[in-house]
């Protein structure tokens, strides 16, 4: 088909109905949260999705910053520490390439993700700190920054600190315009980084790694050649446009021209977001004085 | 028409055989020069542009960075210097928002440009750099930071230091995604800050200023509804169409996924090939040195 | 005396007691306010600051960023209100150079303050926005940038725009390092761009615009030479100490590690505050929002 | 003695003549390259430094950029060359915190450093490009922003790609104002990310990772108690003077003004020298292309 998103919720209205595939829905105030179940390899097949959880949250629009004391942010937490093991360590991973605006949502949300496997002993008894739940938080890069394919860079930490669960945070391709910035999906089902590219040998999931992997991420940019193909579904390509959508071979993509804008606030909302789901006794607005 | 692009050299390829316009043409090592003069009002409104001299620079890519010893820029900075007067101080002006990476170009380039109006008085003589051409250096913002009218602030500084010409830089929309971050143009017409919104009250050009304008661009980004338009031509465009390819009304763009090392690149290109044109007597290495 | 800083109050601790100045304090939870009135030109001569108001507001530290719901915010916004006018333009405009970390706090202070001014029309009175009083933004740059003294760019965007008030915002020194980021000035006396490198023909104040100039900062360093004069006082400064703690001529300063920090934490709470003084009728955390 | 240095040249300047050290120097033009040779566990106690070799380079300053034409890079290059063994890949790894101006040259060091590794197959061969060293390049960040030693996360990504050296960079505190920005040293005994703080435990060297370890730093800070000691050394420091230099706690640095062009330029110059050392046959500049 060639159309391509990462929104499972996109996948199924591509689909129609499939019988692998279990769908529920929930509105909240200003927000609606759909859940998607891929039962099986048949609705794998069907969907492109594996077999897993996905949750999609839609806001009218992201336009403004979340604040902490948005109410939204503690129901999407609960979604989140829905997925998680009760206790143990839990390694946040920022995918992306910080110097790429539309790839640096997992690294810009990482940053204020608050770092706590460290705060240990008797400052942290003395100042309570010692009942924030433990965090590791890493953002290693992209294979091009660093010459290592990132699946192995996060296997090997994760060997080290031998966390109970990771989330990991990415930028997401969306099929649809008017989704960019408004949604946020949150999957059991892990993640390839780079998985566009091609390759599928580094994937971080629960089989790679041993352990729950939730991937969390906001669509920043639709895949040009995806919305020429949309615009004309019935078009038969041709190589040369083709290569006129993707000169030089380099990848284009569409996104508001307030792409800066979009990261920020997408930063804000899924940081926000994992800290109420990792500190569900904390208050979310101390927390944030902690981070800075 | 309804297809937007600010480069003069893709309104001659829409419009065909002009009456008013005239073309010419210069190739380079890795470089093709096009001059375009649109000779009169005639001209101006086959092409959709102001009658003036449009001088559009190709390159086959700006994937790599502009070294200060390409000899390139001396060949651009010789194409500016002829549109400046002889003598007298240059006011450089770096158009466009640096918080929306798109639309950094201007304030970007503007920072690596030399300002030397104030080297003056005994050390200058003594060092020999009372010899640089005295430039001041500006970054207005845009509208919606400031609350002025850019043109409005240009004008109040262009009465307070009397320069004897102005270069505005500012971040370029294209038609063809081959051409972001390939082409330059640079024009004596002027420039109009927003003009893609809708007003034009409020022009940088000889007319409004009293001395010459000379603007210097690179495209950045494609408008997704041109994109839109270019692929399916003959396609009636309804309202849902429109209303589908800018959601909320927010403008879409195209851009590669690496926008920002297009800025870095381009805003590199601008700064050395100004600096040059400015200082045909300085060597251009030992030039950014005093930048750093 | 050597000793440089730009706070009255550690010019009033040291100059002692003295005819022409007035003091008087308020403590609020968490807060102490001080307001100095140098009366005349005794007072001037024997603190070194103009005759005006000054207030200072300390904190215990801001080692935490200062939230939109915190109520010092608008204690603070309201001492700033009383020295504008009920009505009319205000220009504020953010003094120093972005690309200086410690000379920063101006330009990313302006950065978040609502500009107002351009809203107006139709879509104002629907929306309720004409309410809003009209705010114009400037960040000007410093002379090493621009060519162009400060000074003379500001009375000229003035002239233009014709502003009832000026709030001027910019990084201070400090003569004590536990004042850094802790502490808060308000004057009525206007300010100096650059005016610590020597010269004062370009100030900012009632005089040279005509309208009243609030002057808001907060120190984020102490002067290296200030620090070792006062940690010997007696000693006689040879010209050797002086070269070792300026080598090749350079201005050193003592800062926190963790400068960054300090100055977004600074430019937060400035920003929060001056919003807050501008835009009485409304929400802080809504106006926020609009912001981003 | 107190006085904070990460140089070994200003250690040897105070520890005297020693028995167990070996210096030589050798002047270039507008350069001086110091070698000290801590030859056993004597000179290690006298310096308070480990068994090694410690290069120091000096220039007259660093105010211009390094340009990749300069010869001097080449040299340094051969120096760092020399310690590294003749083939294998090599891990780069940029210590501090990007987010920290003063601390963030290992980081911003490390984004210039051209990775390799990955860089295999038919169209490196086809390229040429398989004829560069394998180089892996990792920023780990620190502590508090991850939750795991850094010396933890470094030898797990050890572990996992088996380099066979490894070259850590990272900022320094000298104990002298004028060697800020001016002087650059490699050495051979690896690095202990974080040891001014306390702890030895997570050192990156020979002995924690089997496989050499070249320190690379470039001195951006003088601790601010390290200065009061230095310009009164007969001075009994009494706890309120080191708690007025250290308020509340927090480390204070000096360091110039313009820290950021310091770490900008430092950064240049140890990317081009590593750079340069790793892929000695070719030609820099066309290597800078590469990385953009």
């Amino acid at each position: 088909m060639n159309i391509r998103t990462d929104l499972a919720l996109e996948a199924t209205e591509m689909a129609g109905s499939c019988n692998g595939v279990r769908l529920s829905s929930q509105t909240y105030s200003n927000m609606k949260v759909t859940k998607i179940r891929v039962l099986n390899s048949e609705g794998a097949q069907e969907l492109g999705k594996e077999p897993g959880t996905y949750i999609t949250v839609e806001f009218p629009s992201l336009s403004n910053t979340f604040r902490d004391t948005d109410s939204r942010l503690e129901i999407i937490g609960e979604y989140i520490n829905e997925l998680l093991p009760g206790e143990g360590t839990v390694l946040v991973v920022g995918l992306g390439n910080l110097n790429i605006t539309p790839d640096a949502l997992g690294p810009k949300s990482a940053n204020k993700i608050l770092a706590t496997r460290h705060i240990t002993g008797k400052i942290a008894q003395e100042t309570g700190l010692d009942k924030l739940r433990s965090v590791a938080v890493i953002s290693p890069g992209v294979l091009g920054q660093t010459g290592v394919e990132t699946g192995e860079l996060v296997l090997s930490v994760v060997k080290k600190i031998k966390p109970k669960a990771i989330i990991a945070i990415d930028a997401l391709a969306s099929r649809r315009l008017e989704r960019l910035g408004c949604t946020l999906q949150i999957a059991d089902t892990g993640i390839s980084p780079g998985a566009g590219v091609g390759n599928n040998r580094f994937a971080i999931n629960e089989k790679t790694t041993g352990v729950p992997v939730i991937a969390i991420g906001i669509p920043t940019v639709v895949d040009a050649l995806t919305l020429a193909r949309d615009i004309i579904p019935d078009f038969v390509f041709e190589n040369d446009i083709k290569s006129e959508i993707y000169p030089k071979g380099q990848m284009m993509v569409v996104t508001p021209r307030e792409i800066d804008l979009l990261i920020e606030r997408g930063a804000q909302l899924i940081s926000l977001a994992v800290n109420s789901a990792l500190h569900q006794n904390f208050n979310l607005a101390d927390l944030i004085s902690l981070i800075g």
